[in-house]
């Protein structure tokens, strides 16, 4: 069967009503675009976890600020299409902005707490975009089960807690990051580098790689001398720049000064222009 | 059958589900609880035209402010219940407070534009309350139509746009005013009232239907002259206390200077600590 492609918001519900009155379960892969294989091991286990498998594509406007990629973020329809035939995806629902977006003085959902640190601190207003698109989502594809990736941590905690909030009735997923031979963390934004950024972009990987170093064979628990640690190795490279690097609660993302059981180390560089985030948790 | 009573969320969401797969519509009238006719004309109403009848029964305390009535607010549960197994509603859902809010940095919901005109300027965050409750009493009973009273007109109007924003995939119906003999509008805070200040009460219909008078018979079209007139009815009842006057237009509340075609007239008026709503359309 080829995968049914859907544009319209009201088309997809009604489509969905149907899938669940006839008792399918439904998974929902939630992406912007340009697949890789992270979006792709997402979609795998929707495949085994669900009877019906739904990939939404659509660049969010919303979560992007003002000086922000929305313009040069990757765009690749056909050839995700194809990736989502291979994987026997069953709808790929692509609205385009303005079906998602029609009038001003949007509704927004936003989250209190975990959307002041890390990427929210340099993201003004970034998680009420993702927080508003994901809920309308939701009420549009209805999943019994969403999927989400490691590499985006904190987006995880910020929908998981919207969700449970909200009292959105269904489960969510987060499946772990998937790197390439160098370690690199996948991204739609790799995409936009250029191959001596692209080399230079290996950087995430090592400071993180250094930080478990640290902690788990060093024991070194001081979170002040990780990260500068983990800054020096990022400054090697002449076309890195540290955003930010925080050692923090892996449920509250509150900092921590000494590192003790589970914590987050979470990073985001910009190489060029493009800002690039990794992220592990240690414990 | 004696109505299912229902204090979990998560076992609503079950039924709800399972109501939905056997095919049958549902329809949910939202309310504080103390029903009067008012809320009876929404249940009536969603009994005709729905298999499943939810009343929901919940004194959100995110739509009061700090000041605001929320402790008085009245409660009269053994009562609703009587009055909700006479209407043949099948289910009552009401949750404790802690059900609803179990934490604290709540995820909220919040519609622009249109919250911050007539209630919305006398109650700051009184909207976000209402946007956030009823999202959660939407994802949790999961209505194809749910039903809302003309009396609270605003409140309507940004419902409606937070539902068309978030795409909840439902109807809403906004259903007449009910009203007593001498044109008090139903309200549960009516049982506020002393007698002598439900006497006064009758200020607020008195001042709409001189808008009216002046609008249609007299044609007069300055709304500040026909503001000036009901603010003179309402001062006239020594325990009355204009909170606004409002002329505006039906959909986008923008105040008009001028009446030409439909408004809306709404006000609010304290009589003693009691703070009531009123409005109607003229067109």
């Amino acid at each position: 069967m080829p995968v049914k492609i859907i544009t319209k918001i009201s088309l997809c519900q009604k489509h969905v009503d149907s899938l669940r009155k006839q008792g399918r379960t439904i998974g929902l892969v939630p992406t912007m675009g340009a697949l890789h294989e992270g979006h792709l091991s997402l979609v795998k286990k929707a495949r085994g976890e669900n009877d019906t498998v739904v990939v939404s594509i659509f660049v969010n406007p919303a979560q992007f600020g003002p000086g922000e990629d929305y313009k040069k973020y990757p765009r690749a329809f056909a050839g995700d299409k194809k990736l989502c035939e291979k994987e026997k995806v069953d709808i790929v629902f692509c609205p385009a902005a303005g079906e998602m977006y029609p009038g001003k003085d949007l509704t927004a959902v936003n989250v209190e707490g975990l959307t002041d640190k890390l990427c929210g601190r340099s993201r003004t207003g970034h998680f009420k975009g993702v927080c508003t698109v994901v809920s309308k989502l939701f009420n549009i594809v209805k999943p019994h089960t969403a999927y989400f990736g490691q590499k985006d941590y904190q987006q995880f905690l910020v929908i998981r807690k919207m969700a449970r909030d909200m009292n959105f009735h269904l489960k969510l997923r987060m499946c772990p990051t998937v790197r390439e031979g160098d370690g690199l963390a996948l991204s739609s934004r790799n995409r936009c580098l250029s191959p001596k950024e692209r080399t230079e972009a290996r950087c995430l990987h090592r400071a993180l790689e250094s930080a478990r170093y640290l902690i788990k064979t060093k024991r070194v628990s001081g979170a002040g001398l990780i990260i500068s640690r983990m800054k020096a190795i990022i400054n090697e490279q002449p076309g890195a720049r540290v955003d930010y690097i925080n050692i923090c609660d892996p449920e509250t993302l509150e900092d921590v000064k000494s590192v003790k059981g589970k914590v987050l180390v979470g990073l985001a560089v910009f190489v060029g222009k493009t800002r690039l985030i990794d992220n592990v948790v240690i414990s």
